[in-house]
């Protein structure tokens, strides 16, 4: 499978995914933007604005090329001078506090010298854990993991748990999920065309998943307090996607499209000075939940 | 100067600082937590809540001693294995968005071997540009400068362009100030006790400069839109806190008490993709002042 092939696929995938959240939804639509990469290529941003259920969320193809700059190919740790990247990244901020937030995203890079690699995740950022929800989630994600390899979901869960974490709070940024970088055949043992295989029915599971977690608790009634929390943990958002997530400094620092980039954040967050909930609320069992290395599925 | 002095002196300035601003405000008052450093000092945190003009902020003092890790040395510079650092730092966030957000920050830092330096700045963020408030602004900080060298002001005024500038935006996180860093008798020609005098001067220049932004303008009327577009403009602040800020960055990497270096943070802040204000508007006259290299003062 060659880059044109695998682009058309993640192009396609961005049609698919908006399609079935604009359905689940019922009222909000994705507006489109295409822009252009400074060195070449470009992408299609497409946001979501006044949805019943999701909030704010971006659903972004993107397929650049271009020269690596020192630094770029530095961070990157490979000796490079070209190269192709494609994607589709999503982040769906929803009205509802007890729908989750998601991320999705899912890769693939190559040098003119014939390394390639695929990459990806993605995981769920409840604002009130819900212990069921997060078993779903995880089965669903080891499913598709099952198909390609035995080794996947448990390498790959504890990536996330690992990628996904708040240092300065010590806190995961959510109930975690799936994370994955560099996957080729002298990392995986696997085909190219198995490990496109596999990210695009990764990719393909998101938009159901995603609408069960939409219709199961979009219309449950929620009072301030919970607007309030869940506020809150937008912050928490914030601060791991401005001060952490790798992609996002990638993206910034290379010249990346701001507003594409920035889409990931929520139309509004809060934050409260050494906040703590209540002994015993709601609020604090899922603060007390934000942990590495919970077995989601058989815990 | 020693240490003890110079800490007495920012202990001191924390609390006549607090003192002016909870005269201005009239109703809020400052929360104090007295807390310890892993290593050695420690700090009082000071978060200001329910006030009339200032919706949120913090005054923090710190004195803390320890070892530099290799990862601290390397990002300063420096061979030493002790450290010494007091300061005092500030950022308040008002409620009414015609009264602009202020930062001020003052630090002492020393090592085991006799190196020392004396780093800060002061730096107005309008969520409105006031040409006149930036000049009067600018000349109260150009004031003190001058009183200890004519280099200063312009030196340390395309400092903080340069330094309170996000990247990603092209834009300046408002009309800047000064910043200044790394000052001692070798970098300045100064002695240790007139280096000490600025920075203390500068410190108590803060408190009636920002009560004449608060008194000016906090009871100004304002509809939905200017609320909208401070909550955007915060958004902006966030994102250069967590992104961009050098200290922010240093202190959550270096295991700083995260509550006191995030207390910089609004109490809410927006996010809209894409967002362009009208043309012709208040709001677009400040986006596009939002420059480097002007001269405030002179027009």
């Amino acid at each position: 499978m060659n880059k044109e092939e695998i682009k058309a696929h993640f192009l396609d995938l961005q049609k698919s995914i908006i399609n079935q959240l604009e359905m689940a939804d019922g009222a909000g639509n994705f507006g489109s933007d295409t822009w252009q990469h400074h060195q070449g290529g470009g992408g299609i941003t497409r946001v979501f604005t006044n949805g019943n259920i999701i909030e704010k969320g971006g659903v972004n193809f993107s397929a650049v090329s271009g020269e690596l700059t020192l630094a770029a190919s530095k961070a990157l740790e490979i000796e490079a001078k070209e190269y192709f990247a494609t994607g589709v990244s999503i982040v769906l901020h929803p009205a509802n506090p007890f729908v989750p937030i998601i991320h999705m995203n899912v890769r693939y890079f190559e040098t003119e010298n014939g390394n390639y690699w695929f990459g990806g995740g993605i995981d769920l950022t409840p604002h009130y854990i819900n212990k069921e929800d997060a078993k779903y989630f995880h089965k669903q994600l080891k499913a598709v993991c099952d198909k390609y390899s035995d080794s996947f979901y448990p390498k790959f869960k504890i990536w996330a748990d690992n990628y996904f974490f708040l240092p300065h709070r010590n806190e995961t940024r959510g109930v975690g999920g799936i994370f994955f970088d560099r996957l080729n055949e002298e990392s995986t043992s696997l085909k190219k065309e198995d490990l496109a295989a596999f990210v695009i029915e990764l990719g393909n599971l998101f938009a159901p998943l995603y609408a069960h977690f939409m219709l199961k608790n979009s219309t449950t009634p929620f009072q301030d307090e919970n607007k309030h929390w869940q506020s809150l943990r937008r912050g928490r958002y914030v601060e791991f996607n401005l001060a952490f997530d790798r992609g996002t400094k990638f993206g910034l620092e290379t010249g990346g499209r701001t507003e594409s980039i920035l889409m990931s954040l929520p139309a509004q967050a809060s934050w409260e000075y050494d906040y703590h909930p209540a002994e015993g609320s709601d609020e604090e069992l899922t603060l007390n939940a934000l942990k590495k290395g919970i077995d989601w599925i058989n815990g």
